[in-house]
């Protein structure tokens, strides 16, 4: 069977749901008390050390990671191999953005948390490096429909998330058009689903 | 022709170097004068707007990311797929250590930073933040010989050079002696090549 450790507000865990549901993979949902940091207990940390969510297990696989966790299950679970193609190139190109999704947006996640949650951590600093990154953002999907190879990827879902959430941590996506046609692009996939905020 | 982009005391740029080398692959260096920030002008801004090295191109494609670069060219030019197996379960599983190299372990490249080039960093906490890591990592290798699959992956290569390279970021290794025998076992591969500081 197979098992997501999730939590609903988790722009990280949502990447996930989103992926499996459009995959139309069946799993089972283990709920982790993220506002009661459940994921830094040492029953968590014996799942990940890393102390962070999503997990995923499948078939006595047990990963971490969120961008590892749309590799394994796009490669795994869809047959046309549009979401994440077998060749170098294309997962080269994909690649960037799993980075970019696990690293610099990020920040967007960081400033949701200090507003949603009051992390103790540098707001501004989290927020410029946020804007940065949807500018740079907004000036690669000039003239293109999806990050990479003209089509939807993981690597659109591995950025999606916390973009879209990104009023929730105060930074604003009015001046980046591209950004936010793409979102509502994105929005329109058939079995898109949404999570609260977006 | 390939070519990377390249600083020689860049760990991320000795990834590719690394790589490259042990799969014995010719290409072409273009040194980038990160010291006087030639990664922030415009021209190379136009190559990545990131303003990050490395930098690599082949055949009309360009990517930037370190890890990005690890995927193409281990998917490319490794012909029995070693390095980056083709399977879904061995992408996903290395690739969680891809994000382990270009997300935690970089608090050690940060730490450095601050060391040799006094950049404007919080050294106490990227110190720490790079300790917590080791300590994983020191777990994570207790009865193992590679991070993944039982052999030498990117996942290796991704995590090894700023781990090597703890010691000019004030970080010791001392208490991790799984750590340190993976680092000399890394440095014993066919094709090895150092770089200043390992």
């Amino acid at each position: 069977m197979r098992k997501l450790y999730d939590f609903e507000l988790s722009g990280s865990c949502y990447k996930i749901r989103l992926l499996l549901n459009i995959l139309d993979i069946p799993y089972e949902k283990r709920n982790v008390d993220f506002v009661h940091k459940e994921h830094k207990t040492p029953p968590f940390l014996a799942l990940n050390p890393m102390g962070e969510i999503p997990v995923y297990e499948e078939d006595g696989l047990r990963l971490r990671d969120a961008q590892a966790i749309l590799v394994y299950v796009a490669g795994k679970h869809d047959p046309v191999r549009t979401w994440w193609p077998a060749e170098a190139s294309g997962q080269g190109r994909i690649m960037q953005w799993l980075s970019t999704g696990g690293n610099e947006i990020m920040s967007a996640a960081g400033a949701r948390l200090v507003k949603l949650l009051k992390y103790d951590l540098d707001l501004k600093k989290l927020q410029d490096r946020a804007d940065s990154t949807f500018k740079i953002l907004d000036a690669h999907l000039s003239g293109r429909q999806w990050l990479e190879l003209d089509h939807p990827t993981i690597a659109d879902i591995a950025c999606f998330p916390y973009t879209a959430l990104a009023a929730e941590g105060d930074i604003s996506l009015q001046p980046y058009p591209n950004v936010r046609a793409w979102i509502e692009r994105i929005k329109q996939l058939p079995r898109f689903i949404p999570m609260p905020g977006i």
